[in-house]
This record gives C-alpha cells, structure tokens and sequence, in this order.
C-alpha cells in the first residue's frame, strides 16, 4: 500500500522527496489559483502521459507549473476528475505521521476551543489540511471515512497520528459511500483500533443522541446541523413539532430541550427511528415523542388528510440534487417538499428547510422553497438562513461549495 | 399630514377605500411578482400622469394591474424610484390604528418567542409587513424610524398601537439617516411619548451594552449582529482580542464575556467608546477593557508598527459600500480591511470581517476578504458565515438583499 517504500525508512507510510514522481500542468493551465491555495487538479490541465496515467491511485508525486517550477506535493489518481490533490506547498514534504499529527493538532485545536465535550468532526478533508479524509469524533471513539487513495495508503500512520494528538481508544473505518466510488476505492468498514460495537450517546444542544457508527447511515450521526438543531430549539417552546427526514431524531430531540408539547418524527428508515426513540428515552422525553415510519411525500399527504396541524416543521431531506444532473429533478423535490409541509404549520408557525445538496446553491434553493410555499397558498418571512456548523470549515477557494442550507420561515395564516 | 380626512372617522389616520386615489401599472408592467408578494413597484412600471405625479408622499392608493383590476392598497411616493409599496393585498384594508396593531402583533410574537429580554428589533419594515418603518425596543423604551412618508402621516396611529401590543412607556422618534432623504423627508429626532434620556443598559450575550438612543449612531446599537457576536464570544475564552470599529463595543464587549483575557476596542467616535468603557464598567470587564480612538486604517498601521499580535480581531466597519456607485471602491476597502488586520493575528488565530452593505453581495465580500488575506501573504479556514439575527427577517422575494454577513477565517502562522 505504500507509494516509496524505502528499507532506510522506519515508518513505512514516510516518503522521500528525492524519489517522487513528478506530473505538470499543461503549459496554458491557471496556476495561479493554486499558488493561492486551490487545493486540485483537474485531469484537463494536467499533463497526462502514459508515465501519469499508470501512476496507481494515491501515489504522491511533485508537481510542477508549465515552466517546471515545483509547486507542491500533491497526491495523484489517475482515475479521478479530480486528478490532484495538494497535500503540502513545500514539494519537499514528508508525509509521514509527524506530518499527520501537525494536521490533526490543528484541526483539534480549533474543535477543542469551540465545544464543550468531545463530539464534533474532527476534521473535514481539503479544509483541514487532509484532502478527502473526514473524521468523526464521538468521545472516545473516532470514525474515519478515508475518501482519497492517497489516505488508505498511509491509514496506519494515521491511526497513530490520531491515537497520539486525540487519545481516542476506538477507531472505526468507515468505507461506504459515493466518494469512495469516484476515486475508485471498494467499500470496506472495518475495526482498525479498539472496539466498537452498540449505539453512542452523543450529548448535544442538551438532548442525548444514539449513533450506530457500524449500523447507522454515513457516520452514525450529521454533526453539521448543531447550530440549526439549536436554532430550531429556541423556536420549539410549547410547540407541536413535526420532524421530517428525522434519520435519528436531529431537530426532534433538540426541539424536546427546547421545551416542545410534542414531537412526531417522520422518517422511511425503522432502525433510524429506533434510535431516536432511544435517543428520545436516553433524553427523559420518551412521553412527548412519537415515530412514524413511511415514505416521507405519503406521510406528508397522509397528514394533510388526517387534518394535522404543527407550530413548527423541519424537513431535513437526503440530497436531491448531489450533482448538476440532478439539480432539475432536485430543485423539484425540494419544491414538492414544502408545497405538502406548508399546509400543515398553523398560522404564524415556523418553517424549517435544509438542503445539504451541493449542487443546488443558497439562491436556488430559496427559489424553490419559496416556489412550493408560494404554491401552497402561504406567504411569509424567512427569518434565518444556517449554514454547516464550524466543525465543518471550509477552503475560501471551495467556499461556493458550501453544501448545507437550512431556510427558517414563519407563513401567516 | 391625514390623506383622507373624514368627519364620520373619529381616527384621524384611518383610510377609507372608496375615496382613495387609483394608481395603475403600465400594461407591460410585471404584475405577476407583486401578486406573488413583492412589495414594490419602481417609478418606471407605473403610468405616472399628472395626477399621479401630484400625489402627495406618503398618499394610500388602491394598485390597479394594467387590466385595472386591483392588486392591493399601497402607499405613493412620487418623489421615490420605489414609487409604490404594498401595505395590503387587500384593496379595501383601513389603515388604522387596528391595523398597525395586527401588524405589530404579529411582530412582537416572533421576538417574544426568540429573546428572553425585550431587546430587539421589534420591527423590520417590509418583512414586518410595515414599509418603510423600522421599531427597535430597549425594554420600556422603543426607538421609531418611520423611514417611509406613509408612516409619518400614520405617526400617532403607530404610536398609540406600539402602546397597545407591547406597554413600552417611552417613545422615540429618530428621523435621520439616509433612506429618509431619498423619500424625500427631512430629519428630526423627537421624543414622542414619555422620557427618553440617558443610556439604556442592555443585556446580550451576558454583557451589558450601553445605547444612547439620542446621541448615539442609528438608535444607539445593532441588535443585527447578536449572532455573530455570539459566535465570536466562543472563539474568545482566553484570547488577546482586538475590537475595530467598535462603536459601542459590540465584539469586544461579548468577546469578554466569553472570557477574553483582554479587549482592545478602536472607534473614530469619542462618544462611541465611552459608552463602550462605560458598558465594560457595568459589565464587570473594565480591567480587560481598553480603547483606543482613531481612523480605523490608521491604527491597524500603528499596531502593526508596534508589533502587536491578537488572537481574535473583528472588523465591523460601516457600509464601505452601500449602493452600487459604490461597489468597486467599497470592495476595495474590505480588501483593504482584510489586508491590514490578518498580520496582527498570531498563528491559529480567528479573524472576523463584517460587511453590513447592500450592493456587496456574500460572494462578492468573500472573495475582497480572501483577496486581502491573501495579500497578506495569510492562508486559512472559513469557519462561519454569519448573518443577521431572525429579529431581522427578510421577505423571500427581497432576500437577495440580505445585507449583514460576517465571515469568520481561521489563519495558518
């Protein structure tokens, strides 16, 4: 799995500037934004000879501009639009687990300043430092969902690095998901530190959350909706709360600490909703919590029928539109969306619509949901806007990128 | 100052519609947007003949689409681009004082649901459903800025139902500010029921801020920014603060309260920074308080002069650019704020930039700040994007124009 294994090397994740492949951009490719800290390549621009093309997937290679000039270290696949990805501007850099542990220091310093108990990501790819790689705390459990070739290279030295910077005594590799399928990595979850077995208690906005990390959806738990959890909180006092797209109980549980009568999570996942039942128990709320299971448009119409009434409602969908192809048909559900929910909220009650689609961005969501409310016969005020909490940085240069939108309004009758 | 005075009417503001003058879009004009809620038509949609013309501001008409059918009941200013603006959908409402009760009731319920304290922006105009007319309340005293010549005309209609709906016991009116002269009204700030003198003390985000509602800039403090001060108090625990453009030491003074180990607040104003130390003062924070009064550029040359270094600094400078005219030298400024505040940040440090200018939009702000960080010869995260709090809200047809951002980086050594 090592790129340059090298007998004088006792880490065997280590590389060695002196015997590093090179690529280069192609002569008319824009070097300048990642001289200021773009942090790819795309196939297009660079220079990809028979040499480039058989370079197997993770390997790190310096690269150069279209004068020969050495740029960074960057880590190279062949395989991927994405054909490179900076790890370091010093050519020179030695990936090894010092390396690593600069990294996640970094990144821990940061999460240890903003929250009060170890649960948050711990780092979020390209925008710490760590292109790809995304790692979830939960206490003393850390999930790894190693996305880039370059990091199920060196996933030894990483262990250790986050052993070493974190303390965590678990750590679990999560391999599912698109991401891996695009740079042509196989699926794979395995143990690589400790154990991991049942659901966590995760402590948050003052409610108790159960997160399956080897059953559960990505990583067992979004930590990217904490602030909009809370801001859903502080609209939820003696409300009836309707969560839709609840996974396990998200904006339910955190609207219960925000004093809710009653919450009805709504999701087509049953060992989802087991969770935020437990989460709900775990949390002393079990007696104003229900579940109901189904497709989330027939519940949404079945509700309407049964004439169900809400104070305040948040739809939390999958992503409808991950990527352009999608963003039509995406923009349309999300539309349908709050077309069906509008007409359950009372009068003067509070709308709640997350998008975490990145192909779909801030404007053309709003225009969507503002579509299906207007369709629905309600008008409003959009009174708050949130984005992805800061566990989740992101580059200034990917910063369009950003995925995650939550759209609060209050419809008059 | 009546439109339509009538003897039968004991409300000397109320309207009566079937005297009412008739305004008309232009055939071409686009009704549909209006009728789907936005709540302005510009001087060139409408047919402005010499009775239109003659108009005097602040006039109530009943809006005809260019069938002459009636889209609603707005308010007339001929001397506007924003010639028209909708108050009532419904062609036949009477503006009086029921009317602005409903309206402000509707308001005072959302902030009442939102903030423990009634400190807030009461009402935002247009989203509040009250053009033109923005309340700010300090407790018993609320700040009116009838910013629209409608509500100058409705003035103690508005006064005696701002009474009603919240039993605030002083009233004030602040009549500057630049959206009065292009209405076309002229300036005057008058007490227009009770007391008002002296600063107000005002609890947020565990400070006690002081608003001087007479002398102070606007009405005395932002309520806008709450969130972002917020967030800046959590980055703040033990951290060498610098406040610029403090006014009345919005960042500085949270930044304390979340444990700052000491504040440097800089403001042109004199009078500014005394009701910041004098907010210190009665917040306990004077021995980690201090102030400096200057030209914000001039300073942040100074300081890097002496070598100073913080952990966190806030720039929340005024508008650079308010209207488009001007966006290019606005953009500029923010460059320049950017450019000369990231080399006063130790290493790891977190620098927020504000911008509260309507023709600067997020991204256009987010690459001026990237720009001058770059410059700088600074890399880093993007954190946070805040905006303002929901005591702001928008209508989604205008929400473009949302207006406050604050970016918050996390900077490399």
């Amino acid at each position: 799995m090592n790129n340059t294994p090298s007998s004088q090397d006792s880490d065997p994740a280590s590389t060695d500037a002196a015997t590093q492949p090179v690529v280069r951009l192609k002569p008319k490719a824009e070097a300048r934004a990642i001289r200021h800290g773009f942090p790819w390549v795309y196939a297009d621009e660079l220079v990809t000879d028979r040499r480039t093309q058989k370079l197997s997937p993770g390997t790190l290679a310096v690269l150069e501009d279209g004068d020969r000039r050495a740029m960074g270290l960057v880590t190279v696949n062949p395989n991927s639009k994405i054909i490179c990805r900076m790890l370091d501007q010093n050519p020179d850099a030695v990936i090894d687990q010092a390396w690593l542990e600069a990294r996640l220091a970094r990144a821990h310093a940061m999460r240890e300043r903003l929250y009060d108990a170890p649960f948050y990501r711990l780092v979020h790819a390209e925008a710490d430092g760590l292109p790809g790689v995304v790692i979830d705390r939960f206490g003393d459990t850390a999930v790894i969902q190693p996305n880039a070739a370059w990091a199920e290279a060196h996933i030894d030295a990483l262990v250790a690095a986050l052993i070493a910077v974190t303390g965590v005594k678990n750590i679990l590799k999560n391999g599912t998901g698109r991401a891996r399928s695009l740079e042509g990595l196989t699926e794979e979850t395995t143990v690589l530190h400790g154990v991991v077995d049942g659901p966590i208690p995760v402590p948050m906005n003052g409610a108790t959350y159960m997160a399956d990390l080897i059953g559960g959806q990505k990583t067992g738990l979004f930590f990217d909706q904490r602030p909009n959890h809370a801001f859903a909180a502080r609209l939820s006092k003696g409300a009836r709360v309707l969560d839709m797209f609840s996974h396990v109980g998200g904006f339910g549980l955190a609207a219960l600490a925000g004093g809710a009568s009653s919450v009805l999570a709504v999701d087509g996942s049953a060992p989802a909703l087991k969770l935020a039942a437990q989460g709900a128990e775990a949390s002393g709320f079990a007696d104003r919590f229900t579940t109901r299971q189904g497709d989330a448009f027939a519940v949404l119409e079945a509700l309407a029928e049964e004439g169900a009434q809400f104070d305040v409602i948040i739809c939390d969908p999958p992503a409808f539109a991950p990527a352009k192809p999608a963003l039509v048909a995406g923009l349309r559900a999300y539309e349908r969306v709050a077309r069906l929910a509008a007409p359950l909220l009372a009068p003067g009650g509070y709308l709640g619509l997350c998008s975490c689609s990145h192909a779909a961005d801030l404007s053309a969501f709003r225009n969507a949901c503002g579509r299906g409310i207007g369709r629905a016969g309600r008008r409003g005020q959009l009174i708050h806007t949130g984005h992805a909490g800061p566990d989740h940085p992101m580059l200034p240069q990917l910063a369009e990128s950003g995925y995650l939108k939550a759209l609060f309004y209050r419809l008059d009758g």
